[in-house]
């Protein structure tokens, strides 16, 4: 009766403009759905050292010459949101997302790569879980896959993601990030470059620079703080207790910034993660890295950052149906709260 | 340490453009969020018949002259995302929202009506678990809310919306839905209203209208259908199991349809509900009602209607970071699955 796996497809809602992802990957058996108890186990799972067999075969490995001593793995994602298309060029995908005219089903084939960062060896779960040298070589691998990507050509962005806990959306508990090559530059950034860019023409300044001034020089929304990056609530923070990470250097680009730099994100990222777990007893959470486009049309002004959710308010119908955001906990005291963790 | 309840703002991402409520009702403190199991209690609650005075005071009930044996009762919002603010007029606060000038905060205060419609006496959980009379009177109290609403000459869009289940964002289990007044249409809507102007100007047709004949052709993504509703799961579902209930008829704003027709849309949608619910095995649930702004300016072209949100997928890294929602359940195939529910 249900239809088999679909290649995935990008469609476009009439009414929104919006892109969704069409990603039939579980054939739709409404079962699946069933709240299932939190995983809670202690592995070994597909991810743990062992079990190298259970996921699709290695793209690399960290170190690269360690064999079966590996400390992170990156492989393709099994049920991929996107995939590598033959026939559909990015080309092809960036002038069906471009074409404004009005149409009532637009959709073309989700072409794109679709990589997961497998974080430890061991059944770790969050970031702060991590040994030294897999957070270290984790964070050398968000670098090392998006410049290898960039190189590809056929991508123009590349989202890196994390998502710790079955409220925020996991399916896996073992600690995992997820690596996406997109052909065309997503909304969500292009927001941030539109407005980023519309702040120099007016100010001749860079919003991000001019937003760190401003917040370091008010102070009531910082959580933390080292010489190479500040944490804070921002202003508009969607979530409670939202917290983004940025580098004090303007740096449009994440995979052109020193390795040195990727590593103390790392470290910087795992101290902040302990402040949010400490203060909410181990939250479900998101993370995402913000970095400019691979075509440099963002060079002169955008700064890659990093965006922490913690998964402890819920986006409801009052969200989904106006677009605003309800955050019940103001910036001012979420970072209050986290200077003190 | 920590500041009191403080006066809800509206405060503006300097870097989407987008608008955020900081409501601060909770004071910040992050025990608060520390998961609890769901409340499947049977009441009584202070929603209940007989706690009436665990509410704030009463705005009107129905049937109007029921005293003690109130069928539906609509009460403020005990903890408003937004509140009527001395001084602030919804000028102000639209003038606010439309500066595109580039600043790096800017905020007003969250002037707004928030109300709660309680839809039953006894202590029912979902719209199917409610009593005809209570079902009827609360989609008559969906219309009256907004004909009032509309009224005060305050407000140029309500947003009527339900949540239902811990996993959708309720805090209280008791069967109810929320009514917020804003003062400028929300972007949301905004976005809707752009697509469909122009649509009408590029093809000289209404967007909803050729949206539902080529939905009733194709008959592939119908899921349901009375003389006057026709239930579909949209081309581009962002959640699996999406569902949207649209009239048959072109009617831009609900407050303006017929007191049948709204009766009608709660039998409707209790029915599309039970089907969800058979499916998905009593899901958590939004839906979220959109209608033309009180100011007319979309009455030649919108379209009310229903949009329900089955959460049994969560929004995770991806979809924060890039916009995009990736949907693993085709909505051709969760269309037949409820077809056949």
């Amino acid at each position: 009766m249900l239809v088999v796996q679909r290649q995935p497809e990008y469609r476009k809602d009439p009414l929104s403009d919006g892109w969704v992802v069409i990603a039939a990957e579980r054939n739709g058996r409404p079962d699946e759905f069933r709240d299932l108890p939190s995983p809670r186990s202690a592995g070994p799972c597909p991810f743990c050292h062992g079990n190298e067999n259970a996921t699709p075969g290695e793209i690399c490995k960290y170190p690269p010459d360690s064999g079966e001593q590996w400390k992170v793995r990156v492989v393709p994602n099994k049920f991929p949101a996107v995939v590598r298309c033959d026939g559909v060029s990015s080309a092809l995908v960036i002038k069906t997302f471009k074409n404004g005219s009005p149409q009532l089903f637009t959709s073309v084939l989700g072409h794109g790569g679709h990589e997961v960062i497998i974080e430890s060896p061991q059944h770790a779960i969050s970031l702060t879980d991590l040994d030294d040298e897999s957070l270290r070589l984790t964070f050398l691998a968000y670098r090392d896959r998006m410049k290898t990507l960039a190189a590809e050509g056929a991508w123009n962005y590349v989202q890196i993601f994390k998502n710790v806990g079955a409220a925020a959306g996991s399916s896996i508990e073992h600690a995992h990030s997820q690596v996406v090559g997109l052909p065309a530059v997503p909304v969500r950034v292009a927001d941030e470059l539109t407005h980023s860019r519309e702040f120099l023409k007016a100010t001749r300044r860079r919003l991000f620079e001019a937003l760190l001034e401003e917040e370091l020089a008010q102070g009531t929304r910082i959580v933390a703080e080292t010489a190479d990056f500040v944490a804070l609530c921002p202003y508009a923070s969607r979530f409670a207790y939202e917290t983004w990470i940025l580098p004090r250097q303007t740096l449009p680009r994440f995979e052109t910034s020193s390795e040195a730099l990727a590593i103390a994100l790392g470290r910087f990222t795992a101290a902040v993660i302990g402040k949010l777990e400490r203060t909410l007893h181990r939250p479900a959470y998101n993370y995402l890295l913000h970095s400019a486009p691979f075509d440099g049309t963002a060079d002169d002004h955008y700064h890659w950052h990093l965006e922490i959710f913690p998964r402890v308010t819920k986006p409801a119908g009052f969200e989904w149906g106006t677009g605003y955001y309800i955050n019940p906990v103001a910036p001012e005291q979420a970072a209050e709260v986290l200077r003190n963790a």
